[in-house]
């Protein structure tokens, strides 16, 4: 595994999953073959930046002959550690929540919600997806019995921190977070943040 | 306004929403005055590169004193052109675009959503937040006669382009895609993406 043993830079890893993205598409358009030079136009990166991003994790195409998309896929998907499903803990049964435990798109992509907590009684309970809401008081017992990695905390900004304290104190190494809230963790938890405001107002600067 | 005269560059402005988000967060626990150092300490971004991000835009705080928070987040407003409300479509009033409907963060940050779209009959004429569900097929015409500019899509990747283009055609020139495909616009118009599957895959590659 070329791409765990050296340091490649975050930058590059988060392209990757771009790229998969672009794959699994044009594989369900019927495509089995591709060129840096397609993926660059779909993608607006420059197709050199696409052959220098690949090239730190071996060879994947020949000069002339482009990527096979099926090889190139499932190359990623063991390089991004998708190849595999991470159950995932889902915090926070809102409106948010709700519209993630039913989007598709996670599973299919290396992702399974099959935890889901809540700290309001009259939610504790409900089917969501394929869970069943539980009492937020069990989040830690819950992601320590079952080994959980990866969490998505999706509750109010002013409860955020807290609940990934305790997702972290119970073995969790990477969240997203969807509160509006940069959170504090250790060095060895990995954050990524999702929050739309942000996102508008980037565009609106230009409008 | 020095912020819109001179070229920035996007990374500069990506991160400007960043630090109003802090500022509001601080200034609502009555908090008045920050430093570069207190902000860069919460956002895990170094206080020389907050000094050097904000003196693009003028000067806001004096050596040894720091930042008024209110000043502050004002001006951020108004580089970001967040000082006003923007009028915002939604397309798609599935899980997602109900969550969407439903968060009152995007009010209190500069975009209101006031017309609300989708293409199933049975979603059409539903009140979500303080819109009624309009067909799709109105989408154009509304854009135009409404003249808005900002636009979130939150339909499935199928139909994502093609209600792009209808958006972009009608007057649209800054898109918040939630669909899991890379838009084709043109170069004047604006696209942020918003897709967790990427952030998770971005995290799996390290765990």
């Amino acid at each position: 595994m070329v791409g765990n043993s050296l340091k490649i830079h975050d930058i590059v890893i988060g392209r990757l999953p771009i790229y998969l993205r672009a794959l699994t598409f044009l594989s369900a358009e019927g495509q089995e073959i591709t060129s840096s030079h397609e993926l660059g136009q779909k993608l607006g990166i420059s197709s050199a930046q696409i052959r220098k991003d690949l090239s730190h994790f071996g060879e994947f195409g020949k000069q002339g002959t482009g990527y096979n998309i099926e090889y190139l896929s499932q190359q990623l998907q063991r390089i991004l550690q998708v190849d595999r499903e991470w159950e995932t803990a889902l915090i926070g049964a809102g409106d948010l929540g709700r519209a993630l435990a039913h989007y598709g798109g996670l599973r299919e992509r290396g992702f399974r919600i099959t935890a889901i907590f809540d700290n309001n009684p009259a939610k504790q309970g409900q089917k969501l997806g394929d869970c069943v809401v539980k009492d937020s008081a069990r989040m830690a017992e819950v992601i320590k019995e079952y080994g959980y990695r990866v969490a998505i905390i999706a509750v109010p900004a002013a409860a955020a921190q807290q609940v990934a304290d305790i997702c972290v104190e119970a073995g969790v190494k990477a969240i997203l977070n969807y509160a509006p809230i940069t959170l504090s963790v250790p060095a060895d938890v990995h954050v990524q943040y999702i929050d739309p405001v942000l996102h508008l107002q980037r565009m609106s600067y230009y409008l």
